[in-house]
């Protein structure tokens, strides 16, 4: 709605919508990104007849007036709880696929289409919404690639990848145990602040992939530790995160022992995920999420002009 | 101040101050229980100046006109956070020792006693406060016991108990990640209610005893289960407790395995770690925490009385 946005025409546009946050991209009809927007109008909190007020806010001045302009949202916009459910796809299958749900809207500018998410029985009941839009992503920026993909995050995910499809994934509650942890449980009072500490993340990785099954021990000596022995909020911090990522790392060993990784995330998470991985002798590629998002994005929408 | 309660003459008052609840005892001088009360002003909201108003209101009326009543406090009243400091003791020691620390108190008919917590460094740096008394006061109930005495709790405690000391022990945060995980995090949206199913936590403990360092990524598998297989609220309950509490056993199998184990704790929860525990082939004899805290207070009491 800026005079700058006005001049852009989008030939669509694309949304990664999740619990927090809902991020935007102009694309124009040669693919180049003409204009990005972020708003922390996430799912979280939101009610369905909130989405598309919140999407207009974000994206009106890029919409020509006399036109229609595709929207493709992923993420958790298409969970039970949000804009209008979008059914998962059973693994294995490619990571996108249709059919694309359509979200109801009521400016005849917009016609938007939330990508599904995937959905496993066995081994275990699991679920993803907006990382297979990464994996595609990834996929799409490494053609051919057979191996893990390792998303980092509140949920984070390692999935099976072979033949463009995704095989096999298992979620980890690795990211929300740590932000639980960090501010609403007891160990809050050593936690200070924003503080780092490589050395005391590096020995609790190694120690909690030697004794795993000791986590809630561990957790506590957090406290102990700062009790008695003047921890500091730092090196608390270093030694929470690591001890939650180590208990994933060990869990997850049959995902990245001998396989080759793709690490797909954020810089300071992903950064840390593969400084964990390196003395396991695993050195993942890198692809930032954001990235991996557009690129599957971009998919899904060659996707819905396809076979229609 | 009700009528009966001023007609309460107590030689000495036991109060257990936790963060989240004070229960206070007025004793006679035989040591029988002439009255009890319940007070919801724990620790956990009460500034230092509030503690001594905060016992009044609950046991003025106990207080003889022209007397000095002793008040013996266990419990995190004695925290840094807390009425007064109260210092650890380190163990190896018996559960209940001198120094105990005088809180302040305006009110001359009060003379307030805290009980020291214990502390340990080696091998893993750990706290108690409260539990020291319970475990003082199932000595006193059993004589003689040597074992391991389990107390189940927001952090539950395993202390290894030998010729009347405390040789070791290790806090474990699982009711705490329980409170958080079924309150706060993704999977309250599948925990509502206050049901419960046996075989589901029955399931769970041996699951989590069987691969305790997947905890993370079977946590999540409660959020795919109730979106993809319909995982009912009780049943997602009682297996988020079993696997958190099946975790903590696979963590503490030295703690219990071949041991004469003294569970002292309140009635459900202590109720579901004997359960866990009788597949495992210990049956631990048990003790309400309550009756516990209130013979080791007796315990406290004496020692005030005797080396001063």
């Amino acid at each position: 709605m800026t005079p700058a946005a006005d001049r852009i025409a989008a030939d669509w546009i694309a949304a990664d919508w999740g619990t927090s946050n809902l991020r935007a991209w102009a694309i124009s009809d040669a693919g180049a990104v003409l204009a990005q927007a972020d708003s922390d109008r996430g799912m979280g909190r939101l009610t369905p007849a909130d989405y598309e007020p919140a999407l207009l806010e974000l994206i009106g001045g890029w919409l020509a007036p006399a036109c229609t302009t595709p929207v493709l949202v992923c993420g958790m916009a298409g969970a039970r709880q949000g804009w209008t459910e979008a059914a998962y796809r059973p693994v294995p299958c490619p990571p996108l696929g249709l059919p694309l749900t359509a979200a109801p809207t009521a400016d005849p500018r917009l016609v938007v289409s939330i990508v599904p998410g995937l959905s496993q029985v066995r081994p275990s009941a699991d679920v993803m919404r907006g990382e297979e839009t990464q994996i595609a992503g990834a996929l799409a920026r490494h053609p051919g690639f057979d191996g893990v993909v390792c998303l980092p995050g509140t949920h984070s995910k390692w999935a099976e990848v072979s033949a463009g499809e995704v095989v096999s994934f298992r979620s980890f509650m690795t990211g929300e145990l740590f932000d639980l942890l960090a501010t609403q449980s007891v160990l809050r009072h050593g936690l200070a602040g924003d503080g780092w500490n490589d050395d005391a993340f590096d020995g609790a990785v190694a120690e909690a992939m030697a004794r795993p099954e000791a986590l809630a021990a561990r957790l506590f000596t957090l406290r102990a530790e700062g009790l008695l022995a003047g921890l500091s909020p730092d090196r608390a911090r270093a030694r929470l995160s690591g001890l939650l990522i180590g208990a994933e790392l060990a869990a997850a060993r049959p995902w990245w022992l001998g396989r080759d990784v793709l690490l797909v995330g954020a810089g300071p998470l992903a950064a840390l995920y593969a400084r964990a991985l390196a003395p396991l002798g695993v050195t993942p590629r890198t692809l930032p999420a954001e990235g991996a998002a557009l690129a599957g994005l971009a998919q899904a929408r060659a996707l819905s002009k396809g076979p229609r």
